[in-house]
């Protein structure tokens, strides 16, 4: 077996091996590094970011002069003139640290690494179009995901030409430079800046970055599940989520204490088991051509909700929790906006005003957690407005609004401190919460991430998918977007069920909602939404047969509890996200790396959703294994199949030999009687 | 005053100053050159290019050396190691050369020169959107312009989705790399490679080029009547139209000779003055998803056309001349695919096969006018098939469609080729004509132009508008495409009346047919077009109001015949195009230099053509001087002005104090007595 790191060097040139494949190699004729200038143009408009990149130099580096040192090895580059950067390689026994020492004035690098038209690479944060990366370039860059995401769809068009709002299929909440390749190894750039990995080259990558990175960081390992588990090492890991989380749904619900009271009871009659509600509007709301828009003052609407500081205690002694919303702006009607001014905690103009960022017909400032005391002073928000009035969770939006231009406390580049920012808004979350001393009890769910966010945040959800079944922004979507969150170390990932956006036409269909739900049970965490705008979109309480079927669903993932509380604790504590690629297990099927609308959920079970409106059937993909169908109870052993999926019966299969078998073979069952309580 | 050209250097840097500016200065901060290496990627499909660049090397240049010479100045240059380019600048009196001589493998420069945000740019061929283009780049490629022209429109969206064709503001089928300058400079680059100038910085353009080009020129002049002299004489020029041109409309009429009686019948009754029917389908017709398309077999095609030998000269002798259509390809069914395949003529694949390109459910072979032999045989094809047969014009369609991968006779890259090739097929089409002896007697007309078109075509059209009122891509783009093939030495151009792409529910109204016709009563020539879709498209006879309104407008044009000959003759001898910005004539007006839908028709004239639907009045502009409306006599002196414009009298000014008053005060009486022959 090939050693796990080999450094071979001659006078003109250097390798580093990985598992025995060369990942670098540098020579006169092929470098592996590029140096230059440029100067970006950044256009923010409502979380869509317009950037482009003008490069004026762009230099392949020739080596100088390479040495073996006994951490590793040395090695100074020249533009051809003078020496312009050094890099350092530590080598340990499975991975090499590059750290690059730039001498001049340069903010652009692009770093090669080979690679091979059968390599396949994965991560990236979360991407929504495409699981396996090669073959496209991603942009890193935390922002909104685009509506449509898909130059070709009319959905993106409208998007595009009305709201510069379309996106394109790299558009992402939470990217993060860090990828796992099929050759076995983890890359890692040490950057917040704009990054660009390209993967569209046969024969390398091209990991660009508009600053000269600290290091960039490749880990070798022998297997998938190997990789993980270094990830989580390196990352950090996201907790186990609370116990209660697992006794039912999050039930979306908009409108005031009334209207929440009167859904729980039909959600009751209709055998739903509900784990909590999720009110955004907790806060009040206010309504713009958007939609239903939050009031954007982070504490407890009377108006709106009035006796909700009884009834949360009341619902939660019935098991059911209250979960509300906050973001990281402040709406500049508010008290919190007012006060924030008044101390210097908003982030500024140039011309030391304050900064107001336009969401659509409402406009916040946005509170500068690089600034100590305006993170501590959020951080009291949420304990006294949230925690201490009786909140079990929350949606903590946002995060990748941070507008480039920005004025910041620590006067950093608003520009770097961009991509930095969902991470430190989790973790503002996070402490507010263990400094409350309940982080056992409280979870909070994010959209936005970068490098880190596997420690700031606990669960991540999906963002805004439109409510339709276009492949790149709807139902579909949400699939690699968890596969590949996993791959980058964040394992516990779900999404707003029945999606979020109805714009441009796009209202949700029933159809959607319940396939969307169908697809839920076999996910960390089942939530609705009501959407952006609710009366477009079918709700879960729509008709009976829809009540019915959430009933039946919801019953299914709290009979999966225990099995699903075991793929929690694996992937808090192995790195093994829940919902897994095929190849995590299968590591030497090659079909099962191209698979992206499928998961194994854990081990044991296989989901494959139907993703296609009026599908009456799926055909799916089963690794070598014996593989019984939920439904019929029918078993397949590997290859390709067709399977019959009604409405009501999403391909999932659990394998033959689990020791959850008895578990799985009751789904069926447990669907029967799920639906009305009095079935 | 200061001097046209000066060359100013010392130790580090060199300038050189037209009329006073540093239009070129170099210093170590900032150089005027950077080189580098790219690979390119091109995608063709049906002329519209997706054209990709991955620039690896982009490296400034310092300055080694400068010395002036007897003949201007030598200056040396290195990228910071070694000398990579040396160039030599030859001062005249009004001008510089400034030729490159590279030393290494490079395939990539750019090269700025000086600009201010008060700066204005014109030319660069024919440009449809932009006729100032400071503010943007210019890509310089021949090539299919697009349906729509405009990413934010349902048109080009649609286009774009399903035909790969939508096209941007800078497509164009004639590109040149030349501009004018508003500070009074001619800037040229020579190469036929692919270019891009970018006009988008405020304080310098940079001219990128995928060659290190032989050279770039800049003239300076005292006035824009100086420099259009001076574009003329070192392009060429255009050669007057034949005289009976402008006896009347050319007909765009299809189906048959007795379809081509019937309509000229009837055009007659109605007072349509007609100079020549030009029947595309002489040589026959297919029918395609895109509509009706010709055969491209280049031959009388006898039972489309029975007794079309006979009756070409008896039109002729009624004062009506007969126009065909040829284009540089010949489609596999036919007998000169045949001819030219056994002859080897024809372009070839890498494998030694015949190269056949996808014309849209048709395929043909690209007759190869590197081989010397090849165009012998096109030019005898056009002289015993066209000439012989009696034509008396055509349109030379196409020319930019040379795919990027075909294999060449002279062994030249395609892709080098490929902004040649409609100047090349240009000379092919003027040799024939010379060599028969009628180049007093014939005309034909070509969309693809590249630098050298000039000379090599007597008449631009203005490509296929699609037949709507969008600014981009539709009736109000033609008139910044004359003003732009004007300043770039091409001063003859005309355009489809009522346009011709009807597709993606595009249906050309009745309104948009009279627009266009009385616009095209105030250019060199008036020719419709029935469009792609005939049946989708209103045309001339499609009412007695529009024949009689026909009638008319071209009664107008021959009444102006003695006005419009001595423009056309002007363009000749002077340089002066035919439409003409309004700056040409009034240097110092700034407002002047901002105007794209309006022209001067000769110094004593000014049109403003009604662009938009329904409307009943137009803003005009009016430099200072006094201009009478044609339809009312009424007076004006300089400044925006609002006029009644309805369907019949568009804006149209004389000068006061012109010599041919007499002539434009009969316009409106003209316009009375035309129509109804017996009116």
């Amino acid at each position: 077996m090939a050693e796990a790191v080999k450094l071979v060097t001659d006078e003109n040139s250097f390798a580093i091996r990985l598992n025995g494949k060369e990942v670098i190699k540098h020579s006169t004729e092929n470098p592996f590094l590029y140096i230059g200038k440029g100067t970006e143009s950044v256009d923010m408009y409502r979380g869509n970011f317009q950037i482009d990149d003008y490069v004026t130099e762009r230099t392949p580096l020739k080596l100088v002069s390479v040495e073996k040192t006994e951490a590793g090895l040395d090695a100074s580059f020249s533009d051809g003139h003078e020496e312009v950067l050094t890099l350092q390689v530590l080598k340990k026994e499975d991975r090499v640290q590059i750290t690059f020492n730039c001498k001049r004035n340069h903010n652009r690098i692009w770093v090669r690494l080979q690679s091979s038209a059968e390599e396949k690479v994965y991560g990236g944060g979360e991407q929504l179009s495409y699981f396996n990366m090669k073959g496209q370039n991603f942009p890193l860059w935390t922002s909104e995901p685009g509506v449509g995401r898909n130059k070709n769809t009319y959905t993106t068009w409208q998007a595009d030409v009305k709201d510069k709002a379309g996106g394109d299929y790299y558009n992402t909440n939470y990217p993060q430079p860090t990828f796992v390749s099929s050759d076995k190894y983890i890359a890692h750039m040490n950057t917040i800046a704009y990054a660009d990995f390209d993967f569209s080259n046969d024969d390398f990558h091209e990991l660009h970055c508009w600053e000269i990175p600290e290091s960039i960081e490749l880990i070798a390992g022998d297997t998938y599940a190997e990789l993980l588990r270094k990830i989580k090492e390196r990352f950090g890991t996201q907790p186990e989520l609370p116990d209660w989380t697992y006794n039912g749904i999050w039930l979306g619900i908009q409108g005031g204490t009334d209207v929440v009271e009167r859904k729980l009871q039909k959600a009751e009659r209709h055998g739903i088991k509900v784990g909590g509600v999720w009110c955004q509007d907790w806060q009040g709301k206010r309504v713009t051509s958007f939609g239903k828009r939050l009031m954007w003052n982070w504490i407890w609407n009377e108006e709106m909700y009035p006796g909700l500081d009884k009834k949360i205690w009341e619902w939660k002694e019935k098991g059911i929790r209250f979960l509300g919303y906050i973001n990281p702006y402040v709406a500049v009607e508010g008290h919190l906006f007012k006060e924030a001014e008044e101390q210097n905690y908003l982030a500024k103009q140039k011309d030391g005003s304050t900064y107001v960022v336009d969401f659509g017909e409402f406009y916040c400032g946005v509170v500068d957690f690089t600034n100590p005391e305006a993170t501590e002073w959020y951080k009291t928000v949420i304990k006294e407005n949230l925690i201490d009035f009786g909140l079990d969770g929350w949606m903590a939006d946002f995060g990748e609004y941070l507008p480039t231009d920005v004025v910041l406390h620590n006067e950093a580049s608003a520009m770097k401190e961009h991509n930095a920012w969902p991470v430190r808004w989790g973790e503002v979350n996070r402490d507010a919460i263990h400094e409350a001393g309940k982080q056992d009890e409280i979870v909070y769910f994010m959209r936005a991430g970068y490098t880190g966010i596997q420690e700031a945040c606990p669960l991540l959800w999906g963002g805004d998918q439109s409510v339709i079944w276009e492949k790149d922004d709807g139902l579909a979507s949400v699939i690699p977007a968890a596969l590949s969150s996993g791959m980058s170390g964040c394992g516990l990932h779900h999404s707003d069920i029945g999606g979020y956006t109805s714009l441009h036409g796009n209202k949700r269909e029933k159809e959607l909602l319940l396939r969307w739900v169908e697809m839920a049970a076999f996910t960390p965490v089942m939530r609705t939404h009501e959407g952006n705008r609710p009366d477009d979109c079918f709700q879960f309480d729509g008709d009976e047969e829809t009540l019915d079927f959430f009933g039946a669903f919801t019953s299914i993932y709290t009979h999966l509890k225990p099995y699903i509380k075991s793929l929690v604790k694996e992937n808090t504590e192995a790195g093994l996200p829940v919902q897994r690629p095929l190849f995590v297990h299968y590591e030497e099927d090659e079909t099962a790396h191209d698979i992206q609308y499928q998961y194994l959920f854990g081990k044991d079970m296989l989901v494959a959703p139907v993703i296609d409106k009026e599908a009456e059937t799926r055909e799916v993909y089963l690794p070598e294994d014996n593989w019984v169908h939920v439904w019929s109870e029918k078993e397949f052993r590997g290859g390709w199949i067709t399977v019959s999926a009604p409405l009501g019966e999403p391909p999932v299969f659990y394998r033959r030999g689990s020791e959850h078998e008895e578990l799985f073979q009751q789904i069926a069952q447990v669907k029967m009687n799920g639906g009305r309580s009095d079935a």
